[in-house]
This record gives structure tokens, sequence and C-alpha cells, in this order.
């Protein structure tokens, strides 16, 4: 890419992050399904995400990040505000490396990733996600301690961490001697797509790389549109809870806008079908917000047919009773 | 194996075998999961065929079989009876093959695995589990049409297609330089551990090869402490409908009482717990009958602690209802 030195993140970040967690991150595979080979008239692969440790990619941005605190500052501990996934892949991370953790959590957030969060040892603060800051609240928090804040996806460290996944991607694909024509991947705040786009294109520049967010919740859309960070329009909930950000962010959107070719957005009702599809079809648990670039494939909201697609299912952390309703 | 040839498979079938399924079977990984291995205390690799085509390891002998039947003999059609799997990897075999499949099946067989046979252009017979010979039904379609009967477990082709299984497994750890202690699969009539034992001994012959039954339904584990094949003692039901065979194939039995260590069983509570297990922490939809040997495991039904173990979790189709209340 021309000028990509000015980029946050570069594909040689995400080498280097590859070498920081393979000790202790699950290498996921990349799968392939014929059931969905059929139905869509594509060849698709998919990237499961929920089969990484903590059950989400976040894991990966996390423990990168905390590898790159140094020694001195350790005993501080970590302060990081999540929805979730992030919040456990913070409290997995900090465990493995012996630090304290302290996650900000919007307190409607699903019991279960609560529940996981507070089994990796971490102390859980939770919050009105309407009423609170959770970021003046987790900067409360950290300041007396000395203790370093964790960023969901405005971090080149954590952005590295995740484009690891498109580096697996990359590898696997030019390991079966293809070469991908579209990658789909959740975004929020645009960490995830952003490192995949960044690992994907400096092997694949021809690739089509889209980010997919739940319908109303676009704002990664609606930026690439403008040409600038713009949030997006929604008011109320989508079933989508790990990709709820009111905008992209500032280092995520300095490469997306760069790197990727459109966004692409699914409705509850078509993320909840995708739920059942993977459930029916592909025998992986996924979490509504893992499940919108599936959704996007199996709606048709865009073309896909002949080509050679992958679709990253980013996480699988989702309550019973939710899952429960969801594929029945 | 000294005396190897004897038997009714070897390796080399079973590498003919991954030859001829290779073009439409999918390759599956081998999984490794943080939170397993720091329960268990032992290195745990999970062979997931539930992502296997049509939800569970059954495709492979039933690809291989239908492939060995001569073209001249083809027009005829094949008939099978089975509870579902079964089912489902003869139709979509026969389906690619361009096969009439027509399959016995018992009426209380899962819905979603009568519906899934019949999706693949399979014409579905029922019959009474208790009061009928699935058998002598089969063959009374399949002698007018000039059809070929196709055994779930008791042929050397089915159970070389089965062991493509093994095959991939022993391919994996020597890639990661590892040789597993403990291999454990589930057994019905013995077709699936056959293979698997028959592929992995050969590559390590010092793997402890384990069948794994549901509790009561123990007919390897009393035949192998026997020395002879003897029926179960089970009257009723388990949630581990793949799993109800009255006694062990003749064919299998050959190899495995062989090539096995030994059998172990894990009660219904304990493949429920196993099933939840695996939506919460493995994010892999498992079906009771493809989750006994999980369950042994996770119930401390042998000794598994600083060992190499690999689970093999045979499928994934269970339906909703059900699912559901195993995973609240």
């Amino acid at each position: 890419m021309e000028n990509s030195v000015l980029l946050p993140i570069s594909a040689a970040d995400i080498d280097a992050a590859a070498l920081v967690i393979a000790p202790y991150a699950v290498r996921t595979p990349l799968l392939s399904s014929p059931a969905l080979d059929a139905l869509t008239g594509a060849r698709v692969f998919v990237k499961p995400e929920m089969l990484q440790r903590t059950g989400s990619f976040k894991f990966r941005g996390a423990f990168n990040k905390l590898s790159s605190i140094p020694q001195s500052a350790r005993s501080g501990g970590v302060v990081a505000f999540s929805s979730g996934n992030h919040a456990q892949g913070v409290a997995a991370a900090a465990q493995i490396l012996g630090m304290q953790a302290t996650i900000v959590m919007p307190s409607d957030a699903p019991v279960s990733k609560r529940e996981k969060t507070k089994g990796y040892g971490a102390e859980v603060v939770l919050y009105d996600r309407d009423k609170e800051d959770r970021e003046a609240i987790a900067r409360a928090i950290a300041g007396p301690r000395g203790a370093t804040l964790v960023p969901p996806y405005d971090d080149p460290f954590v952005m590295a961490g995740q484009g690891t996944v498109g580096r697996e991607i990359a590898e696997d694909l030019a390991a079966l001697g293809l070469a991908p024509d579209v990658v789909v991947a959740q975004a929020s705040g645009g960490g995830l797509i952003a490192g995949i786009a960044t690992a994907v294109k400096a092997r694949f520049p021809q690739a089509s790389i889209m980010c997919a967010e739940p319908e109303g919740f676009d704002d990664h859309a609606i930026s690439l549109r403008a040409g600038k960070r713009q949030p997006h329009a929604a008011q109320g909930r989508t079933i989508c809870d790990a990709l709820m950000a009111a905008m992209p962010g500032e280092l995520t959107f300095a490469v997306n806008e760069r790197l990727l070719a459109q966004g692409v957005v699914a409705s509850d009702a078509e993320v909840g079908e995708a739920v059942k599809f993977a459930f029916r079809e592909l025998k992986l648990v996924a979490e509504p917000g893992g499940a919108v670039g599936l959704a996007a494939l199996l709606s048709g909201r865009f073309e896909a047919r002949g080509k050679i697609v992958v679709i990253v299912m980013s996480g699988g952390n989702v309550d019973a009773d939710l899952y429960a309703k969801l594929i029945a």
C-alpha cells in the first residue's frame, strides 16, 4: 500500500503480535461448510473466533497490549471498560501475566459475560449504560492506582493483536492456493476489522474487506460513505450487545477509511436467523454480535455468488436463555 | 501390529479412504481449549466431527462405501437403516454420487435428523424401534430394487471411512511433534472406534484407545472384558439416541478386541453436563451421543491428568428443544 507507513499499524506489527500471543492464544482453524457453499453459491470459509480463548477474538488484542506494558508499570494492574468480550480478554490476559484487572461493565451486559470475567479473577464494576460515562469511571479508578487503561479498540497494540485473525486467514488461504475476494468481520469500535484489513491486504491487495454492523448501529458504514467519523443514529438496543459503540475509533478509522471497501448491515431478525443457522448447519455457538457478517451473507446483503468469501465469526458468549430463544 | 493382516481393515485401507473422501468431506481441525486443559490437568485436543458434512463423522464411511459400489450396481440405489446420523451420511453421499437412497429410521429419531435426511433427497421409511426389525425391513426394500445395503458399521469400507478421523488426528498430532496417550471416541456398533484405533495405533502403537458408551448401554465395555461379543443389559432409553446398538458388530469387534485398551461410560446426566460444557466453554454444538467421551473426561471416569488426550466429538445433530433444556 502506498503511504501505509502513515497508518497506526502495519503488517509488521501484526507479525510481532502473532509471536507474542502464540503461546497462549488458540490458532483458530479456517472452516468450510458444504451446506453454506450450496446455499450461497460462493466458496465460503468461516473463521470461528468463538473457539478462541475466552470465547471471542478479544483475547488476542488484550494479551498483546498487556504484554507491551513495561514490567515497572505492571504492579499497578490494568483497568478496562467493556460490554463483555474485551472484559474477558483483558481479565484472562491479566491472569496469565499475573496482573490485577478491574473491568467497568454495563449493568445490562449478559450475565454469562460478567460471571466469566469474574471467573478470570478480575474485579467487576458495573455502570448504567444510559446515564454514566464508562471512560470517566475507568479513569477515576485507574488514576490513584497507577493502573494502565486498556482501550477496547483505539490502541495500536490492541489493533495489531486483533489483526492476527487476518494474518491467520491469509496464511491458511495461501496454503490452499486461494485468494479471498471478500472478507467480512463485525465492527463496533473497528479494531478487529482494521487489524484484519491490514493483515489481509498486505498479502492480498485485491481483496474487498467489509465491516458488518447491526442495522441502525452502522456508524462505520455511515462514516465510510461520509469520509469522516460519524455517529450512528440508533437510540435503542440491538441483540448484538457487543456492537453498540456509537462511533468508529480515531485510530481504527484512520486504517479503515483507507482499507475497507464498504460496510454491510443486517437486521436483528437476520442476525437471529444467522445464529440459528450456525446452530443447525455449522454446529458453532455464535453470539448475535459475532454473526452479523454471516447474517449479511445469508440475507444477500452483498454479492457473494461465485466468490471466495471469508466470514469472521467473532464470538460465542451468549446467555443460554437468549440462545434457546434464537434457535427455537 | 503383529497379525494385523488378519483384521478386517488396515491402515492402508484408511489411506485409500482418505483419498476417496477428500474432495467432499470436511477435513476437521484438531482443537485445543485452554479452559479444558485447566480443568482437567491434561493436554486435551478435541476432534470436532460435528463440523463434518451432515453434522457427524458418518459421512466419511458412507461416502467411502458408496464410492466402492461398481457403476453397474449404482442404478439400483442404496438402502440403509439408521437412527439418524448414518442416515444423513448415506443420503448426502448418494446425492453427491447421483444415486437413489432409501433410509429406514426409527419413528422416535430426532425430528431434525429425519428432516435433514429428507433434505438430502432420500426417501425415509419409519419403523417402530421396539416392535419391528429394521434389517428385515431394509432387506425387503432392497431386494426387488437390486439396491445395495449400506450397513451402519459392520463393513470394511464403512469402517475404513470412519478411520479417516483417526488418520487426521495422527497426522495433526505428528505435525505438532506430539504423541497421544489416550484417544477416546463413542461406540455404538463400533465402526468409528475400530477405524480410529487402526489409524492411530499404526502411527502411535503406545496410545491407549478407549471407546465411550452411555451407562447401561455399554456392550463394548462388557464385551471387551468378556473377550467376546456380548449385548448390553439396558431396557430403556438414553439421551444418546445415536448410541443404542445392542451389541458390538462382528467385524468391528474383531478389530476392537485387539486394539482397544478399555471402555469407559458416562451417565445421561454427565453427558448432559458435557453438552452444556461444550456450549459454554468450547462453543461447539454437540449432540448427547457425540459427547460421551467428553463427559467421561469431565467426570473423571479415566485418568487424564498430565496426559495428552484426544476426545472425538462425533456429532452435533440435536433438536433445538432438547438442546435448550440441556444448556439451561
